[in-house]
């Protein structure tokens, strides 16, 4: 799990929680523990142990980046070599918090953040999921009383079906897979709409589902 | 209605079946008429006059426009002075197909076509809704069996309590007002999900339903 900020501690404790066996990456190591919202969270998932960025990858079956936009290239360039033939889960959104709220997006319509992780990164099987909802709503959908939907998007089909495997762990059960990762560029811009959303319902605590017509092919 | 297309012949031909009087507003008339699928349509819906452009809004409480993002704002151009203090329901969205599939958009994220068209027209009381599905859910969307979404965006209260009342009629039943205008650009740039969307699912007969969790304030 890269990234120790209130998404990579949602789904590293979700996943922790499921059984599997994960580390959580930091840069600084001592300011992440010393944090007052990670310590409570550590004591619950006392076996995540808190490693730096570097290396931190190696032997990873999935690497997911939970990371700010802004940062996360950066990030993941120190990551680097060990991110090669990997399942890398990206739920991150390009974010520009420059102008205010709401935030805009620095990179949208012709291009995507995770195709800009993939070239960064070509040898890395990266899988765009999960962040067109809230980190409460992506490791327990079912609290949302209906089945809801999630998107994929990737290059990889054997990358998006280890992600999808995981996604149904977490209990999603409408996964659509739009197809390759240009496709990314749908999620992202949806931010668009998911912002202006939660302001209107007064909270983040939703997500879409798509509901299908009598048209369309079973 | 400004736009004979599909988009308009399904909108205007569902308000007429509503009982609501109304006209059809298109630059040739005799083109216009002379195109098969909009005799098929005329047939049915014989009350609904073809008028020209230039003071098809004079009188009326609503004017709808279901024209092409790339023509709209040179036809509301012609419209003119008859926008002023009348309701402009804007459901069209600015595509940009200079680059192949899927389009891209012509403006987003720092703006919308919703805020162009009230620039343009400052008097006019523009309301943004319905670009986030087909015309077919638009006009009719008990046919995806459950209670769907729409989204309405505007700066004018009164106005859009005309646009939502007229979408309960359409069997609209979940209406989320987004805010003023700027709200817009959410619901447009949902487009390139819902077109990738779309191409994953095989067609068009789909809907977003914004599933509310138990922590949103009720």
């Amino acid at each position: 799990m890269l990234g120790t900020g209130a998404v990579g501690r949602a789904v590293a404790g979700r996943l922790d929680d499921l059984g599997h066996d994960l580390t959580m990456a930091t840069r600084d190591l001592a300011a992440t523990a010393g944090r007052e919202e990670h310590t409570s969270w550590a004591e619950a998932h006392a076996d995540v142990r808190l490693v730096p960025f570097a290396g931190s990858a190696d032997g990873a079956d999935l690497v997911v980046n939970a990371l700010g936009g802004d940062i996360a290239l950066g990030v993941l360039d120190e990551v680097g070599p060990d991110l090669v033939g990997r399942v890398l889960l990206d739920l991150s959104n390009p974010l520009d918090h420059g102008h205010g709220f709401p935030p805009r997006l620095f990179v949208k319509d012709d291009d995507s953040f995770a195709e800009q992780v993939q070239r960064a990164h070509p040898e890395a099987l990266v899988v765009k999921t999960l962040n067109t909802m809230n980190n409460t709503v992506m490791v327990d959908p079912g609290r949302l009383g209906e089945s809801t939907t999630v998107f994929v998007s990737g290059d990889e089909p054997s990358a998006k079906a280890t992600v999808t495997a995981l996604l149904r762990e977490l209990g999603h059960t409408d996964v659509i897979d739009l197809g390759g990762l240009e496709t990314a560029r749908g999620p992202e811009m949806f931010l668009a709409l998911w912002v202006r959303t939660a302001v209107a319902l007064g909270g983040s605590d939703f997500n879409i589902k798509v509901v299908r017509g009598p048209s369309l092919p079973a």
